[in-house]
């Protein structure tokens, strides 16, 4: 992860054209690295991963067999900015089922790790979700996300509107992987993105929630779909009032 | 600053009437240590800080005399939740212009530092804004805020949902003097809030801002005025882009 660190530091001071060519290039090379040791430990896996789905310009299906789910470089426009909030995401899931979280921030030097029914941690210590069980008081986390077309920005502030009657106050970081961090070591209470860029943005995230003793959800209240770019995410006693209120704001 | 990063700690572990006497404290502990130690160094110095000025029910009117302005904790709901973006914040007004501005991160260990005409600093290196000069890729930080009325409400999302039009992206991070230094040191290119505390917030970050080659001005056009709760923020180069699409989302 030494490639984004340098990157991160060098990207601050080239022009614009350079930035772009510097994010591809360490999104790449991060990409390569992650996958290629990963093949060469587990021939028979499957990989998804941002930069390789976005070269064949669609989602692999997500299938039954062991397979590594990697985004190398969440958070990409506080990269490019020098805003400490980037992350490395590697995600496995077996049989469908998450089953092993990491989500390393090289910038700020934590590492989240979870294993499906071994409890999640940060840097090595274990962590779980907050104890806030009022919904007046709880800290959310959310993205307006990239796209810019009115239809879906005025649903984006309008849910932030009738969302902020209900909640203490919101955050935007710019990394939805380490949002769900943050609900997940009790820094936050609750999170959700709507039309988020894959499954590589929150295939680790989740299951580290889970294990911390969070929930994971879909923003209308049904089961977390992995591969439907939607998710909400609560500590361990928010999640009935919040399905209620995004629900009302929707 | 010991006394913050202690509470810092230990506030996720008290339930919520002890958080609220916990932060209570600390603010209160910080500006005692803050003020006790800078009036034995300036005994005819004023003072305005945040928790004197809400026990006294008022703001104290700025003179012409040294007034040292200080918020001992700024980013409060940040504090109890854990969240690593907490500040000191200490101004020094001579003629009623900003002269000294510091901002201490004690959780990311983060010095902001600056004197009038002599420029800006993180941690002793000097820092300057970014050089993004089109409007369509700047990062801007906000906040919605903590008051819950409909028509504050209403304000804060609609002037989002056009600014978002405009620009790359927003972040709310939660300490506007943290805010205000982010776009100094170049992570972020632009910031505005409107309604917070009091000038305890700004007097600091505005000093730094403005030395690290970056403008601060009302939301309106208009000069800034440290003591009306309004503010907005640039890099030395989206000034005027900024004004223009502030003024035509308001």
């Amino acid at each position: 992860m030494q490639i984004i660190r340098k990157s991160f530091y060098l990207t601050k001071n080239v022009e614009h054209k350079g930035q772009v060519d510097l994010v591809t290039e360490t999104d790449k090379a991060c990409e390569d690295l992650i996958f290629n040791h990963l093949r060469m430990l587990y021939p028979d896996h499957k990989f998804i991963g941002e930069e390789t789905s976005a070269a064949l310009g669609s989602t692999d299906d997500l299938t039954y067999d062991p397979t590594w789910i990697v985004d190398p470089l969440d958070g990409t426009t506080n990269f490019v900015h020098g805003f400490p909030f980037v992350c490395v995401s590697i995600g496995l899931t077996i049989g469908k089922i998450p089953t092993v979280g990491v989500v390393y921030n090289p910038i700020m030097n934590e590492l989240f790790t979870a294993v499906r029914g071994k409890g999640a941690f940060l840097n090595g210590s274990p962590i779980k979700t907050s104890p806030q069980n009022e919904l007046v008081k709880a800290l959310m986390v959310t993205e307006v996300g990239t796209k810019r077309d009115k239809p879906t920005l005025d649903d984006t502030t309008n849910r932030i509107n009738k969302l902020l009657f209900k909640i203490r106050s919101i955050r935007m970081c710019g990394s939805l992987a380490l949002n769900m961090c943050g609900v997940a070591c009790g820094r936050l209470d609750l999170c959700y993105e709507i039309g988020f860029g894959g499954p590589w943005d929150v295939a680790a995230g989740a299951l580290i929630l889970k294990e911390a003793g969070g929930f994971v959800f879909d923003p209308s209240g049904d089961a977390f779909d992995l591969m439907a770019q939607r998710m909400a995410g609560s500590n361990g006693h928010l999640k009935d009032q919040f399905i209620k209120a995004l629900v009302d704001a929707s």
